[in-house]
């Protein structure tokens, strides 16, 4: 097997987030696919079992996904991608909104959102895989998205441990 | 609800087939994503359930998946997109080889292709999602893939109403 094969799968970039109770978090995925264009579309996105994130989706059952611009700065991609919302306020510092859902919305360095509620959770070793349900999306600007392969060729970004596309760096 | 939000959601695009007994068939998709990246890496792949190769993926609990070229041409694209496998034979006149599983794998306008198992398969309304355990692996060659935004926007392709993505053309 040649696991280079999959690097050449195709993803964007984009930021998850939830709250329970005052407990918010969001962390940096590249996992997010429509996968039914009903009435309220379908979205499934895979997130860690060891992201703080991922138990905040897990107790609200809310995620809101922001679709990050092509321009976004390596070190905003840091803030979510490479420390913990268990130690410090990501929202510090962030430009945001509160989605209709009462859970906050990232919009700094954002071209599109979507406000979500958990339809399933799967349970798939490393990874929980979650069937979202969209109930809110909205349009900020039409500017180019970051995509996965533009974030390692151009920006040379590197892949964490946890992702779910690790190989090593 | 905006629903072009979802446009900004960045995708490859793929042919997944499969075969049960002497019944070949495969279709376009754009929903591969990788979900873990354990020892045997998990990927998940919506497809419609209304597709003959839903049923053989289901039947054969094997499915295999070749990463298109940017160079793709259209007819390619259409000959496993636009027309059902149930009143045709989409192997005549491809090029493909036997997969280590015993089912084709196309290996035409293909960067890379990976064979996989069916770990679960989930019903989330039009769509089963599945998930898929890689058994196999490789790469053919190193040049640009066909991401779904090429399609559309270079190629003009359009959307048929069976994606997971339709919303109209």
């Amino acid at each position: 097997m040649n696991k280079k094969a999959l690097f050449q799968l195709s993803y964007g970039v984009y930021i998850v987030c939830s709250q329970y109770e005052q407990n918010f978090s969001g962390c940096i995925i590249n996992t997010t696919t429509q996968i039914t264009a009903e009435e309220k579309p379908k979205i499934s996105i895979a997130v860690n079992k060891e992201n703080y994130t991922n138990e905040l989706i897990q107790k609200s059952k809310k995620a809101n996904i922001s679709v990050l611009l092509q321009t976004t700065p390596f070190e905003f991609i840091g803030k979510f991608g490479f420390r913990t919302g268990r130690e410090f306020d990501k929202l510090e510092g962030t430009n945001y909104k509160m989605g209709n859902n009462k859970i906050p919305v990232i919009t700094e360095n954002t071209n599109a959102y979507l406000e979500c509620n958990v339809l399933q959770s799967i349970d798939v070793g490393t990874h929980t895989l979650f069937i979202l349900e969209v109930e809110e999306a909205e349009v900020l600007g039409e500017n180019p998205v970051l995509t996965y392969d533009y974030y390692h060729r151009v920006i040379k970004g590197f892949t964490p441990p946890k992702a779910s596309t690790y190989q090593g760096n």
